[in-house]
């Protein structure tokens, strides 16, 4: 029996791949309504900062893996003492929850990175300026090493004034330059404790205020020759790092053609959502897969086209989802919907939508068109969204 | 919330489609190690026979469903005319329950089906070699009205004296001709109560025992006409009967290329498996739009070639089916396995596989292959095996 840790929509759809494979996914959750928790036969209730809950929790568990990036590495440590298979291991995890520890394994590794350097909790302001020099002024980009996600954490900075609040804050920072950016990229790979590893084709991801909008498999008008770095630097990676299960590496691709690392996840991930069925075996499936010490699955795209798009919580009022749910498969009976059964609050990924196909520019659309429906109350997501410039 | 009442493998493969529209299914299993039970939250234990646990399982449900066709129809008609949306309905229902009433209800809409008759209680021996003249002779084939499936309550009888012993046992019986058989087809169609019809392409379902073990999509060399004629027959029924829900047909076709139904189901189906990944919506999932009256989904195929293959439970001993997984993912990182979850029972269905491509002869093999190393003891599957001329 494999335990997930974090009762989310990751948990939620791995649960759906577990089926396939025999198995039973068990969940740790926080919250009985939360996601994993309402489709899961086996629900612990209990706190991922909580020893003895994990402890309870993996008893019994061939293998333990994760929903998020939140459970601290001294208990993942304490519990691969006590003879529990965590997978990824507290090592390589670590790299996904400390964005300095990140930058500076990277940068050691040779893999590209955006300049970048910590902040001293003292005389951070000189650093800021010192560095804002080095890499052609302002804006520059601060980051919390800790606790980030879907846009939060991350500033963009115009001045050092502009840092006063964050800096005051105590927490641990970096600072990155401001990547010149053509777009973002992510190359989604999984490996096994064999060593095995398989590649996702290239995506491109569509950010919006931080949060991922769009993902279009494969990414569009990719040189084939920088895809294949893109995974081999994926690869490299996941095996250096040691990482057991789906590594996604985010990527920018810089005007001047550049593949710049910016994040690393350790787990299913957004920016995989659509192999669900877009390629012949789901990143959830390969996830499994590889925390079992399987083999893994042929990743090859299942459709020329794939195109996933979130499903954002919108203001209260309008329809409800069940009649958005409708009125969506009369106009598209292709579109495939995947609703994580959480409460609707503005801007919270209440789901996905994945349309494939032949044409991007219609299949793009339609993916826009499902998720604008299906978000409720007056939300707008604009098909032809330009990527932002920042991070 | 969609409840279904049986917690076979059919629950539990709608449960995992019942994740995806935002859904939990709520599931009356008998045994708590049934393999819906195994896997959804929401599990109610009790009997499909039961009419208190009926009431208590459907309280709160939008709508009730089948994972089988072994509810009475009396408890069915008492839980509708209680407020409870059963769907499909006791009337159409009753029409998968009883061989005798779907024939005679087949007969009456003029659709095509074998020459039969109703065996009396007495005087059957007179009336069995009257039928077997009528069809030109011995062997004939005998099937009890009610609760056969996977080959059993169907006899070959080679004469009367073949007959006495299932005739003296007192059930219900109809007798058939038995078919001159090109192969066996399956026409698969979902029905919403608002009207809609959507038909997945018809596909060959090969036999062995009476058991299903491998469906083949499109049906290779189908005439396209004849390929329509069986999708409309299929929707007629559907609609002629009031099914709401997949309805699934199965049809011989004849050595004269006459189709003709042998059995109806009115739930997901064998040989629907295939449509998990071989066609943009999976039966589960349309049986679910259609029981919710959601419209229904895409049944294009999402591959040239789909094939399925039934993994039966084997003789005791030998690799355990984690290893025989690891062997197969190794062997073939593109097929996909479903295991359900089952104690391995000779000649039980523990799960299935299913293989997509483009080359028929080249995907056929290697479901066959897959099915065949899934298999616990020493089982065969023969690839190239011949339908057996017998139903």
């Amino acid at each position: 029996m494999v335990g997930m840790v974090g009762g989310g929509q990751l948990a939620r759809m791995t649960h759906q791949a577990a089926i396939a494979l025999g198995q039973s996914l068990r969940v740790l959750a926080v919250n009985p309504d939360d996601g994993a928790a309402l489709v899961a036969a086996d629900t612990h209730l209990g706190s991922h900062t909580d020893i003895e809950a994990l402890r309870r929790f993996a008893k019994g568990c061939d293998v333990v893996t994760f929903d998020h990036e939140l459970v601290p590495g001294d208990l993942i440590r304490a519990l691969a003492a006590e003879g529990v298979p965590v997978r990824p291991g507290a090592e390589a995890l670590r790299f996904a929850q400390d964005k300095g520890a990140m930058r500076e394994r990277l940068s050691a590794l040779g893999a590209p990175v955006p300049r970048w350097r910590r902040l001293p909790s003292a005389g951070a302001d000189a650093e800021l300026v010192e560095f804002a020099a080095l890499v052609g002024g302002f804006p520059v980009i601060g980051k919390s090493t800790t606790g980030g996600y879907d846009g939060r954490g991350v500033w963009v900075w115009d001045s050092v004034a502009d840092a006063t609040a964050v800096l005051d804050a105590g927490v641990e920072l970096i600072v990155e330059e401001r990547v010149a950016l053509k777009r973002e990229l992510a190359a989604v790979v999984a490996r096994s404790p064999w060593g095995q590893v398989a590649a996702y084709p290239v995506v491109e991801t569509v950010q919006e205020g931080g949060i991922c909008v769009e993902v279009i498999a494969p990414a569009p008008g990719l040189d084939p020759d920088r895809a294949v770095t893109a995974q081999e630097l994926a690869i490299r990676i996941a095996t250096e790092l040691g990482v057991v299960g789906v590594l996604a590496v985010e990527l920018f691709e810089t005007v001047d053609g550049e593949l710049l690392v910016n994040e690393l996840a350790m787990r299913p991930h957004n920016s995989g959502h659509w192999t669900i069925e877009g390629a012949r075996t789901s990143q959830f499936e390969q996830h499994l897969r590889a925390v079992l010490d399987y083999p893994l699955g042929d990743t090859s795209l299942a459709a020329p086209v794939v195109v996933m798009a979130n499903v954002l919580g919108g203001a209260a009022g309008g329809m409800g989802i069940d009649e958005r749910v409708h009125h969506l498969f009369a106009a598209d009976p292709a579109v495939k919907v995947h609703l994580y059964g959480k409460q609707v609050r503005p801007g919270r990924k209440i789901g996905h939508v994945t349309a494939l196909g032949d044409d991007l520019a219609t299949v793009r659309a339609r993916a826009a068109r499902a998720a604008r429906w299906l978000r409720d109350g007056e939300g707008e997501i604009d098909p032809h969204h330009q990527p932002a410039r920042t991070h």
